[in-house]
């Protein structure tokens, strides 16, 4: 009865993501995990404060795997942020030798669980875990997705909306490829208030390689500021989380598994019930193409080591 | 036109009072202050990359005091949870440090912008923060006012409720006093689905001095856990944003000037236009006046030094 | 997986409650049925028309008892408001004659339906139709309620909160007994802003019984000027529906089963997952204890002629 | 202080627009006008009832054209749905003859409120009767805007999208022209999932004709069914609403002056603060041109006979 979401992975990115959903009124029941458990009492402790102030009054439970078993949507949202200050350069995978060791740590758990329902991940390097997660757990490919380009797709949207003064939400178009360095935007599927927005901007001279490059910088931008990201990448999950309840039939890109390069990778696809309903094969240019491939393979690759 | 609101320290309650604002399609428009230029910049970066996925698209502005002039709502959140710990014993005097130089800085700056909306404090010591904000910037008492008591009071709701396995919000009553060590529930006000507790509690043997323990540390058990507070914290102070904004007249226990003991105090008052426009003289026993007394005069010599 | 609602019966009432469902988001599927299948379809456009401008896409099918399987909450908001225009003098008896027949019609299609959620009943006279509705189901009687006095207790916030310019949720108390004629405010439950109304009422020289002429005439004010009443008892509705799906044990007076009385009838109730968790006894002075028992005999008398 | 909107006509349009803004918490003033005074009174009495089970507490005022000085958003929806019972066929400007008296009466009480806002018509035919307000009022062009064809875009977003089995919102493109019989999809700019529809069409031999036939007959079979529209055409007016008050610069096909065909029409535009911020001239093809030429020489022709 009612929408059942489990967080497991209560950082910034797992704790925004309950905060919203209870402060929205989305969640009906609501699990926290998290390896830390006084992180995961305390965050429950400070939503349950919140319900004397609010409209309503989810049900927050803490620490119990077994709930997974009928919760419908499932965020792994864990990760070792602090993993980031020790890299040079800015590079998402380093906060695999971390993510790594949780995942191994979880993925037994969640499929002990008797968990079936639509998991969404945004641990870093998420290609690379998602793929992992559905692997070992065995779910059905569908059911587990990455927010992957998802969000950078929303950058991509605010990067080229500030340069037209108009809302992200006339912008539509995809990133493509790994959350990470080797993504790539397909600016020949990106419109700008429906119009192609390479002539456009060839007539403005914009500089379509330093948007490019805003966009990719643009979580290491809210990194430095912050020292975390948390509240775009939570929206983008939850969004993605609507769509799979409401079986939508969503338009959304984001990290699943492509047969062609046998790796997760971020592409358009169709978010319903079943997660991952469809892969969309919007045409791309010959180079767009190459730029997937390579993306694609720099994910499998990475995969391979875990 | 529309919903302005500014939020004066980006710090974890001030970033979440602006996501609620933003993802709950509150804002119209919302200004983000702070010390640390970086961090406000990420924090205006980390909303508007969410606004590509969210239904609206408020503007988000920052570190530009001349936007208070015409903004409706400023909460003042600014602070340094750190400061908590380095004490001894729980105490939120301990940020009083620190927080006394901010306000010696901001109080001037909000005065010179001309700001004359409602002002919603959340930085500790609460009470005597915002007597001092009211008096330097020369607001009308009424439109300074601090959550005070009313997250203390959300928390005695939920220690409450617990014990009865009901919602919250079937409890009614209210904790009057410090929003620090000196507060007290007001049991003689506390109702239970439409019960008074006091004769409840004696039939269930609830141990009232353990209950109000809990609520007392209902802040620090989450500040152990996660290092500060922040989402019943910022759930109240928008909850009183709202109030203000409709012109609702609801009644909530907030710090504010108590002319008996010429100081700020949580106590129940109406909240409406033009803040608090009223204070309900709640019959309390002989014990809870006493302590009223007790509570206001502690707030009141911290105060003096300020 | 997800909120499944069904509504039986989309005239003002049941649309209402459709609508609000869908643009608030709260619905992730919602099955409308109606004997005039050419209205079910036409709200159903409606309803889909408006979803390519809101954030979520909700699942909304037409005609199908089958669905009722594993729906979570059915509204039953059938009725024939016209009935009423009949009549001479203010009686929700007089839809009798009609709403009679439709649950004799719509009965046995719910219970071969294998419906197995929770009930809650808006068709007027709504006492007696959902006692009728639940022994001809033969749901458990907690699954079964009628919005009952909750709405009068609603209207009973606002006519008290009026006197006083406070927002209606500073009146706390309730109305009991039929949503009819027989129905009456228990003045010794009534708190404004925390103070018990009696005494105010004496000092302010308020015509209590005229402001519960008021309340009794509420829905008939709305009636008169715009032929039906919609929007406050869809929002009952809803808010009980909520409460249901969260569990969240929250105190509402509505109409329910009273072993006392062998009816239904208007009493503050605690609202959970199995629907009605347990009835509050609160107080009440002798004269009320009369008021109660005779309300509930007059529902009764109706329900025995059904 | 907050948003102040203001419904002038609550029918079934007006007071759906009053009861979302009221339900979503959209409001913290809403002013209600209509001829009947009794209907108005009986919508605010409908919606302050809903109050006490709402988070929220707007204001709402009726009856009094002064309110307007002030207000943000003016909602005008009057009409008379009666009036196309008696017409042969589907035509919006059956409704004319009543509205034409209708705006005349109230076009000189809007002026001498003062209002300076943003006014947003659904009144029939509403493009006409944008620019006969705009031009008796005198408000600059800008803050006049009607509907028009955004709803008749959605409803093809919902035909469009029910053909590939996806959400309405993967469905882009527009709807040019009157909101009425010459109105005309563009088919040239009708995307679904990124991919161009004219292509997939004829892959999948969808009849496009008929298609268009069933967006343009949308209304009508709502009406049909119902005997009135309402949901949809509600959402979508609040959508433009919230533009104007988020200054979001988001494009929606809505009516506005075009200075070529001097008339008003529905096209593309950009909405933000100032209402349409301008108009985007999407490419069309030679034939759409022709069509929007043909809808806007309809559109004016009725206008003269103002």
């Amino acid at each position: 009865m009612g929408r059942k979401y489990a967080v497991l992975g209560v950082g910034h990115v797992g704790s925004t993501v309950a905060f919203a959903l209870v402060t929205k009124g989305d969640a009906d029941e609501l699990v926290l995990i998290d390896k830390d458990e006084k992180k995961a009492r305390a965050e429950q402790l400070d939503l349950q404060d919140a319900t004397a102030r609010l409209e309503t009054r989810p049900k927050i439970k803490v620490q119990d795997y077994h709930e997974l078993k009928d919760t419908d949507i499932l965020f792994v949202t864990a990760g070792n942020i602090l993993a980031l200050k020790n890299q040079t350069g800015n590079n998402r995978w380093a906060e695999f030798n971390d993510t790594r060791e949780i995942v191994k740590d979880i993925a037994p758990k969640i499929k002990a669980s008797g968990f079936h329902g639509v998991m969404i991940v945004t641990m870093n390097p998420c290609d690379a875990i998602a793929q992992y997660l559905q692997k070992e757990i065995g779910l059905p490919q569908s059911q587990v997705m990455a927010t992957g380009t998802f969000l950078d797709t929303a950058r991509m949207q605010r990067v080229v909306a500030e340069q037209f003064y108009v809302d992200p939400k006339n912008v539509t178009g995809y990133v493509y490829g790994e959350h990470g360095n080797s993504q790539f935007i397909a600016w020949s599927t990106v419109k700008v208030n429906g119009l192609d927005l390479l002539p456009l901007a060839k007539k403005k001279n914009l500089p379509l390689s330093k948007l490019e490059e805003h966009v990719k910088a643009g979580g290491w931008d809210v990194y430095a500021g912050k020292g975390y990201t948390s509240y775009a990448i939570a929206t983008c999950a939850i969004k993605l989380s609507r769509a799979v309840l409401d079986d939508a039939h969503l338009m959304c890109p984001c990290s699943y598994y492509n047969q062609k390069y046998d790796s997760y990778v971020g592409q358009p696809a169709i978010i319903g019930k079943n997660g991952v309903e469809e892969v969309v094969d919007v045409p791309l240019t010959a180079e767009e193409k190459a730029k997937l491939a390579n993306s694609a393979s720099t994910i499998k690759e990475k995969f391979a080591t875990l």
